[in-house]
């Protein structure tokens, strides 16, 4: 179908880093960004390994980016017919969503030369591709393909010792820098025609040359298998990539395909929303599926998803908040076993969060704002490089954003009530949540003189503005939080004893009693006719039109927060904190309330992250503003394949696929327009459907059930699958 | 005497402001800028008046310039003989310390044109001056002299509604923008040369035109009177102006000079420091003393000295922590009286002080950081320009430089134990002590799970690192602050009902408890090898080179504090912080513990401000590096000779004479030098001469009884005078 697949024509080498982005094919295991086969280094081609990791001397640490193991050029009688080589008369990528395939066909006039490539879905290591060249003429060809080792790296390079092996596979192993893990990836081809095979193994890889004799009108077919194994996967990942390589190469392209293919038939059975009435909305909504699916942990069960999921290094690769406050929601109501591997990675990751409370003095869990393997805080104390000194600036993220604690027990908390699952909670949840709560007790401010207690220094969801006080998303989350861990008790009622003795494993005694006085003696925030303050003075900042703030920049790069950025001064937000506020807890909130604050913080704010804009539709639908929804839906769903979403903050590069967006869109499409929430089992709909929609369909999975949800303007219907 | 005048030949446009600020005069009313008589706006001449402030617009407050009844213009056949009209042939600026008059000798060959001035320290409302002209020519003279009104401001205008009457004394009225206050200046002229007067009023000013014939080698005396009087000094400014006029001219100049000569000799008397053995030192120590003396408030019982003195506008002509810290010591010893009123102007202004607090949602008494009339806060939230994007920059000094409040408290201590008189904290002083320690209980922040108080979110001296946690001197301020409000029962045990009542009118009841629990909670630092941590985390910065830093800076004018600064982010500090701490508390720390400190943070210092120098000489005696403290020593003393010191903070003109300066060299060449220490009435010393000093006398008032004390490298006497 039409909006089920997404095509661009033409070739501008302007536009390559964009298309790596939206034409990024991906298993949860690795990416592999949508770069030509003969892509060199300056096209950014990279195979990117998730939960991989290295630090290159001081630098930022970063996934680890593999060998590439479909390189293939193709050399027609001396000259190369590759992009940017020879003129192309005609250049198409395409990629079809319902089945994870990425065509491409590129006419250089002798040969057109097309290919069709999947990252498999079956079987998380391997990568294969099937060439196919259609010879307008005769000649001597050479089909140059292998592992490539011309790495693009932001942070590199990461890999070292490479060790490189030639045969029916080819093999190139080499390891990290830092941990020196293993890598291992191999490749092999399989092709009818007769043709000479040398191997060649240069700098910048292994490869063979596969030389052949063509005629005009001859189409020639080769088909690559490429598998990619760690040490953090098996014990010798080499052995395994040959033998992955070996079975793959037996069993054929078109099996490999078929397999994969079943496997996304059967997602898209748990997920896929049918949108009818608008194209364009239908196919946007479809391709963000479409990459929030394809990076979703599938092959481990405690995973989770990094802020650019596996669309190259950007963010360092590492998970934000993101992944508990955008992404679990779909897996949460279609596929929980995902949402589970992304929580089980938090409670996993337990003691790099309190190794970080402990380093700043503080005890319980405070999780790292920029997540990698074992919890380790990936955030530097400088983040934003100035565009005028090219000095970098500190900010204040890594130290300063406690919100991140309350919303990973948020999650698990949310997960407990959506799935009505208490596993998760006895699997380390529980303690997850206690231990999170005692951060919060230990990072409190309290008055000596009187009650209130504050939390001081904290950065919200905002971050342009920073080392603000009680800012009213932070201090409701870490109301939730102490709340939540309280109930626990209630929650484990059937078996007090474990529950005690987990108290008493934690040292909870104290604590506890703590938590009981302290919780009602969290700051309210401040709230002048119905809006609710963002933090403590906020209202007192200069209050001034977004198009003003804008205009005081100097450069068009700057950075817009902190002291120096021109919104930090102003009541000028980066992205949705109050309004977040209202979106995550909407039973506390009135229609009214939301109606105050939507009309006051809309105006003001940027919309300079990605997660700011579904924060908007939903909580518009919910004041039945649908056509104020509508647009901030179109811009989330959309984000990937328009290339939107900034790319640049400061001198630092920060592009990619936005999976938080790419949630979101499924959130304000199933929340948000079909008003679905789910509490005690029962489903509830309030639909705000935009005229935009004339129909939206959707499957969820509540406990052991899976439903049908149809929602249209006359009404909405409910069918058990 | 050599060393006790300071004389410029030759004339360099270049200089002008700064010898403006060298040949200053002033009386604790009023100061005059060391211009020339036809000195136009652009070279900044100015009658800065003490305690007068206005704003102008959305400007920052500032002292107002009154208009200039000195002004006088020699125009010779025609011609103007003026610096800048005419060619001089030579031109000199002298002024005598000792006198404090300054003297001006212009040779511009067909006149030579002489001039004496004072700023009457017997009568502080009279500015006087003595002309001589002797001409080498025939011809036809016109002296234009009389009141001018075009006045250099930075953040003006501030006089309006000009009112000018001529006749044998000529009037300019005007008033203040803002507070509508009347300010009047009054000039009139005595010579004995047969001449025709006639009057000009321009927008310019007020003047009359003395016409007179002239023969070579015929030398013409002028006699200049001008006074000055605000509507908050009396009823009626402009008749009591006309008053003193009249009086004065009647006296003639000399009578008015032998009377001001008088009132210095006497503050010889009382404060004088004869440094033996290095000229250059003894007349930088000379100037020193003379600068701050000249400015020492004599006509008020309570009014304080700003940051810049009477130098001009810099700086808001508001008061900081200097006058406690710095400028206090001197008075204290020699000259209680001013020392109480500069104590007295904290006292009286406490309600300023309460509601700053308030203001933050704190209680007691949070002093301004830039005090202005009544207390009011100058310090705005942006004090400093960026040179990249020419931006205001959010600056915290204003709400996070605590210290202030204890400063004070310091202050009112150090006056009581020195003087012995317990009148001041009768008089109010016990009630700004309890009022900052009230101030201090709120603005703790306890932590719930343990048992320390922290103050959070502060500055300390060093300015260059904003926002810290536990700054070691803030923190020692405030346990000295509450420490002495407890012990306020002890000072007042013969009159326990009063303390009572104060308690009671007070309502201080919960809040003694509190202190007495809080005290023994203050975080106290760490320390590592001796070395006390300037604030949490100080240990853990970069730690490099001032040359390093320095080298990062992009543009020379850059600011190097906060955030986006080049030392924020290091270990590289403005001025003493830690070194203060010692300095200010000798008797908590032993001479170990000062080396360490000192060898420490002396390489990591910047010295960015004039308060700096002066610490690191004290602590440097303390531990007998007396070639340490004499370097340090040197560059305080003579900071206003050499017209030294940061003219720019960002693109901030801060420049001025350097009253905490002056003081400092007090404090080196008594308390360090020295070695003088007085404790319940007994002096004691402990000298550390450097090499350079053969012997040092001065004079210290304790309580009723004066000493004069010598110290030389043989031994030391105390007289009794």
């Amino acid at each position: 179908m039409e909006h089920e697949s997404f095509t661009i024509t033409g070739y501008d080498p302007e536009r390559v880093v964009q298309d790596g982005n939206r034409f990024l094919l991906a298993n949860g295991y690795l990416g592999i960004r949508g770069t030509v086969e003969e892509a060199d280094r300056s096209s950014l081609p990279a195979v990117t390994l998730a939960g991989v990791y290295d630090q290159y001397q001081d630098r930022w640490r970063e996934p680890v980016n593999a060998p590439i193991g479909l390189f293939a050029k193709l050399i027609l009688n001396g000259k190369v017919m590759g992009l940017g080589n020879a003129e192309a008369h005609s250049h198409v990528f395409s990629i079809d969503y319902r089945n994870a395939v990425l065509t491409r066909e590129t006419d250089f006039g002798p040969v057109v030369f097309r290919s069709e490539r999947i990252a498999s879905l079956a079987e998380p290591h391997l990568l294969t591709a099937s060439l196919t060249l259609s010879f307008n003429t005769d000649g001597e060809a050479v089909l140059l393909t292998g592992i490539s080792t011309d790495l693009w790296d932001i942070n590199g390079p990461h890999l070292f010792d490479f060790h490189n092996t030639t045969g029916e596979i080819l093999l190139c192993e080499s390891i990290t820098g830092e941990k020196k893990i293993p890598v291992a990836v191999t490749q092999s081809v399989s092709y009818e025609h007769s043709a000479e095979e040398m191997f060649q193994i240069t700098g910048e890889g292994v490869f063979r040359r596969i030389g052949f004799t063509v005629k005009a009108g001859e189409k020639i077919t080769f088909s690559i298998f490429s598998a990619v194994y760690t040490g953090l996967d098996v014990q010798e990942p080499a052995k395994q990539a040959e033998r992955l390589c070996a079975i793959s190469k037996a069993a054929g392209y078109s099996e490999c395909k078929r397999a994969h293919i079943t496997e996304w038939e059967n997602i898209w059975k748990q997920c896929r929303i049918d949108l009818g009435g608008n194209e364009d909305a239908a196919l946007a909504l479809m391709a963000s599926q479409f990459y929030l699916n394809s990076i979703a942990p599938r092959h481990a069960d405690n995973l989770s998803i990094p802020a650019r999921g596996l669309s190259g290094q950007t963010y360092k690769g590492a998970v934000f908040w993101d992944s508990e406050i955008f992404l679990l929601p779909m897996f949460l109501y279609t596929q929980p076993q995902i949402a589970a591997s992304l929580l089980r990675y938090r409670i996993d990751t337990l003691p790099g969060a309190r190794k970080k409370a402990k380093e700043y003095g503080y005890r319980g869990a405070f999780y790292a704002w920029e997540s990698q393997e074992g919890g380790t805080e990936g955030c530097t104390n400088f983040n934003v490089v100035d565009v005028f000194t090219h000095r970098p600036v500190r900010t204040y993220f890594r130290d300063k954003q406690i919100h991140i604690s309350g919303d990973i027990a948020y999650a698990l908390w949310e997960y407990y009530r959506v799935t009505g699952d208490r596993l998760l909670l006895e699997q380390g949840g529980a303690e997850v949540i206690l231990e999170c709560a005692r951060f919060y007790l230990s990072r409190a401010s309290a008055r000596l003189d009187c009650d209130a207690i504050d939390y001081a220094d904290v950065i919200g969801p905002d971050e342009y503005h920073e080392r603000v006080r009680n800012n009213a998303f932070t201090n409701q989350m870490v109301r939730f939080c102490m709340e939540n861990a309280l109930r626990l008790k209630e929650v484990f009622s059937d078996k007090p004893e474990q529950f005690e003795a987990l108290l008493d494993r934690l040292d909870y005694r104290t604590d506890w009693e703590l938590l009981v006085k302290a919780l009602g003696r969290i700051r309210r925030p401040n709230i002048r006719h119905g809006v609710i303050e963002q933090f403590d003075g906020y209202f007192d900042l200069e209050d001034c039109r977004l198009e003003t703030v804008r205009s005081r920049l100097v450069n068009p790069r700057e950075y817009w927060g902190g002291d120096h950025g021109v919104a930090g001064t102003t009541q000028i937000i980066k992205q949705a904190d109050v309004i977040a506020l209202l979106a995550l807890f909407p039973e506390n909130y009135s229609d009214e309330d939301v109606a105050a604050n939507w009309m006051y913080y809309e105006p003001r704010t940027e919309h300079g992250s990605s997660l700011s804009a579904c924060m908007y539709a939903l909580t518009a639908c919910r004041i039945g503003r649908e056509e104020l929804a509508w647009k901030y839906f179109c811009d989330t769903a959309s984000i990937d394949l328009r290339g939107g979403g900034k790319q640049w903050a400061g001198d630092i590069y920060i592009g990619g696929t936005h999976p938080a967006a790419n949630g979101g869109a499924w959130m304000i499409a199933v929340l948000g327009f079909a008003g679905l929430s789910v509490s005690n089992g029962s489903i509830e709909l309030r639909p705000h459907l935009p005229v935009q929609i004339k129909r939206l369909q959707f499957p969820i999975t509540q406990g052991n059930k899976h439903y049908l949800i149809t929602v249209t303007h006359e009404g909405w219907k409910t069918e058990e699958l």
